[in-house]
């Protein structure tokens, strides 16, 4: 019941883009299952979640062919609301939001499976995410250097670019190969539906974490077969990874280990400096949950957020047709 | 590749609940599975649907209880999207969209299915839907009189005051079965989970035809089983009405009509002035398709509309970091 009268006499707050952009500017960087539509081009997911207080669902489109024409390949948006009436309590955008979560939760995963002594990051894919990735990989785990790969130079060049006020030490590679020399975290973050293989076996050594991060679907994988077969896999959540992650490729009983467990001691992470872990990431509703409830606390706070008239606020809630009063007495003269 | 150049510089459209209210006061009156998320106090669905060009959504709650705090039963609000690039092209108020969508649906079913002759309505429960539905009876079917029962006299008063000046002889009566007598169609409209029988089959007579609209879900009906046993049962989609309709009281191969069929002439509505027909509406996600892309014609014309920053729109696609530049260029120094 909390909160009852603030929803019934307010609009809905609305995060745009410039707003979210201003409130991680204030506050810095540091700090289930999915209904898909797919077509030729790509696919529109919507991702609900709830926990029986909050209910949340992201909507984000994957279209790889977005960037030929100037549009995003990933764009999205969401809703928090609240289980107890149902209403909305922030709608907001999550292009920008997804990209802080995807390398938050990214550097946290590395913190508990790469090598301690890791300094190295290795990018391969430098679009929208990679600067985000780096920057991640800085505050969490303590990343000094970043080695850039891209089919695309130019890609690299807008990414070292924008690092080029971060305080790390960034490298242009002319080949995924030479990316990868000396880097003890290899990050993989492509979108293109054609490039079956980022990472094969032969290109990757011992005591190295690959934090596999691209756009996945079924059909659509950046690591070689035998790369997973080799390494300790770590995932989000079973159930949907086995369906778009990279160990679509692998039989459906491969041992593998939701993260979740490292977290909580249940399971073991990195167990010896010359493991290879990989975390085959797909992004997963929980981690968009988490991050609109702690976008919802902190917009409160620190943010500037516009108040949208999203649901009807009658005087009486039975009276929804009284509302055309108040707009234009002569609906029923029309409708006559 | 329609409309890309739109797509990429500018907000999404947003249509307000006072923008919608003035756009059909201009315009006038006349004219698959969801995902579905329960807690003891209602549920709140999401209703995706494609028809491979353009995506929409619909958010949906249902709270019977939302009314006791002064909060809508219902309240809602979608979008609709392009499909070959997955980027919205419409953010919408829905609470009054679907009242209009699900009203004007009513009366098209009933211009197949009613008496020719039909002339009186009862309208049972008068909540936030009753005058829509008054109205589209009105304008589709031709019905001159109105008689209403719920079991809050408030809510009938409410509805006779709005329909004042509607050209409708409208009458409040004290029982259902004052409602029903004499009236050909018969709409039951209700939402609490208790009343678990609104009409029974020794209440109805022969030669009508009753629209039973009401909030359906698993375990909660409007009609008496023998009621429907008895008429010819019509409904939307079935894999859906077999679910939440009140059809999911008979046997799963009991013999229904799904509507569509009978505007195309494949299976026949009204075959005599004695016969009983009773649309089972639960309310699918086609409706609403339907419904956003007549708002979103109309729009263009007749309406109003904000645009929101909802998307981001950085010169190079790939660039989404670079956003934060026009922003604050202390991120990066706070990041390090």
């Amino acid at each position: 019941m909390k909160n009852i009268l603030a929803l019934k006499n307010q609009n809905v707050p609305f995060m745009s883009v410039e707003n979210l952009l201003k409130l991680v500017s204030k506050i810095g960087i540091e700090k289930s299952p999915r209904f898909a539509s797919h077509s030729p081009e790509g696919v529109i997911e919507l991702m609900p979640i709830s926990d029986g207080n909050n209910f949340s669902f992201k909507y984000v489109n994957g279209h790889p062919n977005n960037t030929k024409r100037g549009l995003q390949t990933v764009t999205a948006f969401g809703v928090l609301a609240d289980v107890d009436s149902g209403y909305p309590i922030l709608l907001t955008e999550m292009t920008v939001l997804t990209a802080l979560r995807t390398a938050a939760n990214s550097a946290l995963v590395a913190k508990y499976l790469a090598p301690t002594t890791a300094t190295t990051l290795a990018l391969i894919g430098n679009g929208a995410q990679s600067e985000f990735q780096a920057l991640a990989f800085k505050a969490i785990v303590g990343i000094t250097k970043v080695k850039l790969f891209d089919t695309h130079t130019g890609a690299s060049e807008k990414c070292y670019q924008n690092l080029q006020n971060s305080g790390l030490i960034v490298e242009i590679c002319s080949t995924a190969e030479a990316a990868i020399e000396g880097a003890h975290i290899i990050t993989t973050c492509t979108a293109d539906k054609c490039n079956a293989t980022i990472l094969t076996n032969e290109m990757i050594g011992n005591g190295v974490h690959i934090n596999a991060i691209g756009w996945d679907c079924p059909g659509k994988t950046e690591l070689d077969k035998n790369l997973l077969l080799r390494g300790d896999v770590f995932i989000e959540f079973e159930p949907q990874t086995r369906i778009e992650g990279d160990i679509q490729q692998l039989d459906v009983n491969s041992p593998v280990t939701e993260f979740h467990s490292v977290i909580t001691g249940h399971k073991r992470g990195r167990v010896s400096a010359q493991q290879l872990t990989i975390f085959d990431g797909v992004g997963f509703a929980l981690e968009d949950f988490s991050a609109l409830r702690y976008l919802h606390n902190m917009m409160q706070q620190y943010s500037d957020h516009q108040m949208l008239d999203l649901l009807p606020k009658p005087a009486d809630p039975r009276d929804l047709f009284g509302l055309f009063g108040d707009v234009n007495a002569n609906l029923l003269s029309k409708a006559s």
